[in-house]
């Protein structure tokens, strides 16, 4: 039993480590060293190059060690089995703790306070109690439902909006262009978890970020790929917007000359907000290669015609 | 029954509204109109300057509208009648709140994402998981209590250092000199929540400072009073501190010419930590009010010679 371990972002020292301790048997092969292309069962990939999977004749499994898919289905030679994303506790501890970090710091006026020291400004104003802040979440999914859950936990009111209609306890869940509408003109603070789909690109454009409370504030930690970048820094000019928190950009790393490192009420984080731990990882990973040996359905397939 | 209203940071008509609703024989005065002296059984106040709640003979109680009531026993002239603290919910909440932000905004590094706009530069680095991390907190009074089981429960390895031993579930506690050692030498975080008596001035200073570990960062959220500023500017110069989190200060507001202002490392926040609501404080000031009027012993009464 052999598995192809392709990634520039994940360790493979841990991922074999890991994966032995569950699956003894186990061969881990390191890309470019296939060894035997037709012994290659499963694949555990992030960000293959294009064509890097054709040529193995017996895989039965592709196996994300990311929870966004959307920069796989865009290779035309992506082998036709099972494609399973990462779902990992680490992933969703992590997310909801930068979401959260990135919310309270809005709430709080952190952003505020920033900006405030160029001016040696003591900026007093008096805080605002959690329950009277509304946060909207876009995107309802593993990592969107805990953020929510985490949100709403802290006290602040939290409505969430997912493609399809979605129950969450302590959370305002909608859906559809009616609930979109709703979060847009009550979020003073919105979160943006969705996942990359043809229908989210541009998803946080000029109408919607029109549509936001005066001030409001927007955390971006899904794709670069929602968000319309001009469109962001009109918001921002115009005062409809009074500061953003990104992850995520259409070109990462985001280039020197970029204009978002000019504006001091955009936060840039390196794509930082969530991130996968073999240690955690590993369990489904390895559950996912048994299913796969014995021909039973896979956990967390992507289905490829709706994108995650 | 009157009561003696001073505060330059509490709205005495929220006040009124919500003690009305639990006294309705209560008549607020608002210094400086006192009214008949004799009439005044309670004060309710914030900051009172010297001298000002001298003259009323009949006076039961001093109930403050903060959690720290250092300022008042400056005051030698301050009537000999038990001092209650204020214990409001919201205080706490406000405080674990604010405490929670500023260690996430460490722990994931914002401090320094912060820092490399100026720069341009894409910081990357893998983040750490909250287990992996350990904040101590100073102090584990009410709000100590409350901020470390809030660290605790979002993951993070906790330990606690009051004066007299304690014990908080999912938290180490520690006390006396030893436990200050143990405190210092492991945590990557630190933050104050001590009480400012004559034991805890300049607990932050050099010495203690020196003890943390190389890169630590530094959460003052208790008094100024507590901070050997020249201390921790040497401290950041020298590398053994890499940022520092500070709502309080020696002069508040922080006066413009204060070198605080010019280091990207301190992020200075205008003493809004912690902030009472009369919604959530009058519950706790009206049943103290009752007993005093009845003579029964009154709730969170300060010990003067200790200071909190």
């Amino acid at each position: 039993l052999a598995l192809l371990f392709l990634s520039n972002e994940d360790d493979p020292k841990a991922w074999r480590e890991e994966l032995a301790r569950r699956l003894p048997d186990l061969e881990l092969r390191e890309w470019p060293q296939l060894g035997d292309p037709e012994s290659i069962e499963v694949a555990l990939v992030w960000k293959p190059p294009p064509g890097a999977l054709q040529g193995l004749p017996n895989l039965k499994a592709i196996l994300s060690l990311g929870a966004g898919v959307d920069g796989f289905l865009k290779d035309d030679t992506l082998p036709d089995v099972p494609l399973c994303r990462m779902v990992d506790p680490s992933m969703t501890t992590s997310m909801s703790e930068y979401v959260l970090l990135a919310v309270l710091r809005h709430h709080r006026r952190f952003d505020r306070f920033e900006r405030a020291r160029a001016e040696r400004r003591w900026a007093f104003e008096l805080p605002k109690p959690a329950p009277a802040r509304t946060v909207g979440i876009l995107g309802l999914g593993v990592l969107g439902g805990d953020a929510a859950r985490t949100l709403a936990a802290r006290g602040f009111r939290v409505l969430g909006w997912s493609r399809t209609p979605k129950s969450i306890e302590g959370v305002i869940c909608l859906s559809g262009e009616d609930g979109l509408s709703t979060v847009a003109a009550e979020s003073e603070i919105l979160v943006c978890l969705l996942p990359a789909t043809p229908d989210t690109k541009g998803i946080l454009n000029a109408d919607l970020l029109g549509r936001l409370p005066e001030g409001a504030c927007l955390v971006n930690a899904a794709r670069g790929h929602h968000l319309v970048e001009e469109d962001l820094l009109a918001a921002l000019d115009s005062g409809r917007l009074e500061a953003a928190t990104l992850d995520v950009f259409h070109q990462e790393p985001l280039p020197p000359d970029h204009p978002f490192w000019n504006d001091p009420r955009i936060l840039i984080t390196p794509h930082v907000a969530s991130y996968s731990l073999p240690s955690t990882g590993a369990d489904q990973v390895a559950e996912n290669i048994r299913r796969a040996l014995d021909g039973r359905p896979l956990l967390h397939v992507v289905d490829r015609s709706r994108g995650y």
